[in-house]
């Protein structure tokens, strides 16, 4: 079982968690601390084995008034595998590179659906196998188709219990709602080293400056575009004799690692946020 | 004898400099060429060792109709070490660094003088041995003075023959006239992985933002701050636990590698202009 | 076109070379040489557009009297997709790395067969599509069958004209004869940074060892095990908290772009054998 | 204050551990743990700032029970800088660098001597200011000259109270005796990226073989020639065109930074031996 909290730092806290573990007998097989000083925050992800017969609800209602004394945003969940859509377009290399992860289990989720814009064909790339695959339209400038898919979109994501939201380089901005309705459970890739280059095509961006680095970033979806929480980042070195194209295919390498590995850590309950910025428990 | 050059792309330039090369029964030890498709400009650097006699005026009298021909923009130098100052402020881990390298030989330069805004005992980490040490003091705030102690500045580069200006965290913006006159001789290191965080105190930035990479970047100054062609670049790898202080710390590791790294590429005629990029022919 | 050639170092043999194709109205697009003055060995890689009508023979027939005067080891390519054969074991990850990379056309090649000494079935996380697949079965300790899969498998190799045969964690250590039958056009991917651990289980070795970086080696096969000339290497970093599982799970990510990196650079002949070494020519 | 820990792994170590500060009214600003499954071994580092009034010998005494009973060993200290000796050779890049960062307060420690078997003369590119200088001379071959050199050296650390011994760049291979004497105390820079290569000539080796990457690595000194467990190594990569020399240059950078970052490491208490590795809890 896995717990993770953030509270106010203050004496105590560590002592209170062990105890109360020692007291039930269960096994803490991994723990990891943060205290940020700036902000007196606490953070903090227990992995243990509970006592026989011991259940998650019980722990869950015993722990309770603890999180209530230390003011602590928790999560208590067992190891079973998360719900996650994947959105994306016709660069399906991030899809790719998830569904086999997924596959050969390195990934402990549960596919709720593939999402495109892009009918399936064009994912060509891909065997989707026997994975729902949704495609949901939308029209360059059309906003009020534009609300009326995102509006499909949520249904889908509701209905299937989904719990992580995936843009595997869907290329379509979110709705500011949609942003909100998503908060912590929206995981993007983008193609650059933010705050590098924002926006669109960075790599023609990054060529046209001439740096000599480029990098990718993986960051919650927040209203405010390229500015959420970065949980991974990653860069490789690039010379002058790089075109954009050769820039757009170092960087799929970039893009593909850096989004697993931020996936990954979502999924095994280590990244914890912390205002606009993560604590990430690195495994 | 090392000869650069770049000139509009077309047909038989090697062809043309391999044959005048050999004619004069030169021997080529190294050579690296660059066709940069999207400007049809073509970049080269040969290093090679002249026939017995023959001395670089007369190679050079005999190369520029050559060079003119293909309107080539070029330089030809002997191994003669470059003229170097150090511009600095109390930060001085990068003088530190330049100064051990020239040293140990590992960096082909004479220095002519080491500069600062404060005075000599504030530059406090480093031994200076005989060095020549020019205290040019600046007041905040005080344009004139900053005028007065530019023209002061510019008086001892050319007095002292110095074909290199290297700001080693001078911590000063230079002027636009003086940036103007220094252009493409005056390398600056910039303390973070540009574009990222422009301006005042970077690894600040870097925090309050939450990247997962921080980075340095070296560029020659123009009187555009911070939007110089970039020589090289590299970064590092960080965490929540890093606090601005950790950052600044990581930095100066990064700072100080990638301005030599840089000040050689240039010292080795490796850097060649190519608009606000540049061509970097590496060892 | 590509032409790459080594010959013993001496003057004159760029002025030859693009002398040689500026007579023929050939352009050149990009060069890249290199002369190791350890052996005097001269290295060349020429990218070309030829004239109109100038076809891949002729040019063959004129450049040979050049070849010989310099005594060169050379070749002389169009851009045609090369044949390549990809051996694999069940850990497909390298193999699903390469088909993805080829399905997008980052890899020019063509797949002229997969072979496995598994059985389809157990290649289970791959989509191979059309491609032919051939169970090539092996019983551990019988030297006999084994020569016998052998002979098999370099008839393959023959009648399909498969030009690069790539060992995508095939786990098997080939025979001396084939291994030399196949010198210069077989990729293996080891995963240890070699020379660090030979043989067999690298990262349990490197758990035990205690290392702080693992890597990742792709080397031509040769009679001599794991003494193959390097054609790319990398790493990453690990900690105490990684298990050997945890590190077999981060090598596949270094072992897949080793590879592909490696095949990449070969199928553009970036890759000039010198000795028990490699010359690399990177893009 | 900081304490550090290893025990068998059971049940209720963090718990005691946290409740014995909480119960001295101890703050807790940083703890790290790890547990190692393979060795059922468990590691922990608490930095914490004790009580007003609450002295290091008081608490020593409070935790000795708690810690008998949970068979740690353990270690509790100040913040007190630690007394550091360094050994060097004409290669003074590692010292230079050393002194530098002890000189800008990045390393918390107080050099007790600088010791070589050159003469003061031959360490020519650093400034040693007031540090004792010893030299201890050594004749190839003579062995006797060698037990007796060591002999000085041994009553020389023991004279200065000496905590911590650096090999930095010494190229003098220790006796069994003084490894064994110095166990857990003396680090030591291996020029290669071990368990690459061993020996003599690193860089020649792998120059030799054809190696993209180089490195470096620090580690604790044994009997065991390049075999004590490893603290930090690094990389860089590298490429055909770099002869011996160039590796020797490009490896000082890795050297001093790798050897910087195990020094650091030490001082603050952040390396815990496992037998024949570390666990190293990061910055």
């Amino acid at each position: 079982m896995i717990l993770t909290l953030s509270c106010p730092d203050r004496h105590g806290i560590v002592a209170a968690v062990s105890s109360f573990l020692l007291a039930r007998d269960a096994n803490i097989s991994d723990a990891q601390q943060f205290g940020d000083a700036s902000s007196n925050t606490f953070f903090m992800r227990v992995v243990f084995e509970p006592a026989d017969g011991d259940a998650q609800p019980a722990i869950r209602d015993a722990f309770a008034p603890l999180a209530a004394r230390f003011e602590m945003d928790w999560t208590l969940r067992g190891g079973e595998p998360r719900k996650v859509m994947i959105l994306t377009s016709r660069f399906d290399h991030c899809l790719a590179d998830l569904l086999y992860r997924w596959r050969i289990d390195e990934l402990p989720m549960q596919v709720t659906a593939i999402v495109s814009n892009h009918p399936r064909e064009l994912i060509g790339h891909v065997d989707l196998g026997d994975l729902p695959f949704h495609h949901l339209p939308l029209k360059a400038g059309d906003a009020a188709a534009k609300a009326e898919q995102e509006k499909t979109l949520l249904r889908l994501i509701e209905e299937t219990d989904t719990e992580l939201v995936v843009l595997a380089r869907y290329m379509q901005i979110l709705s500011d709602d949609l942003s909100r309705a998503l908060e912590g459970r929206c995981i993007n890739i983008h193609h650059s080293f933010l705050p590098g280059f924002k926006g669109a095509k960075p790599y023609h961006q990054a060529h046209a400056r001439g740096v000599k680095v480029i990098g990718a970033t993986a960051h919650y979806v927040t209203a405010d575009l390229d500015e959420g929480p970065i949980i991974e980042q990653d860069v490789e070195r690039i010379s002058h004799r790089d075109t954009p194209e050769d820039l757009i295919r170092k960087g799929r390498d970039i893009e593909r690692r850096v989004l697993a590995r931020a996936v990954r850590r979502h999924l095994e309950d280590r990244v914890l946020l912390h205002g606009k910025k993560t604590v990430v428990f690195e495994d």
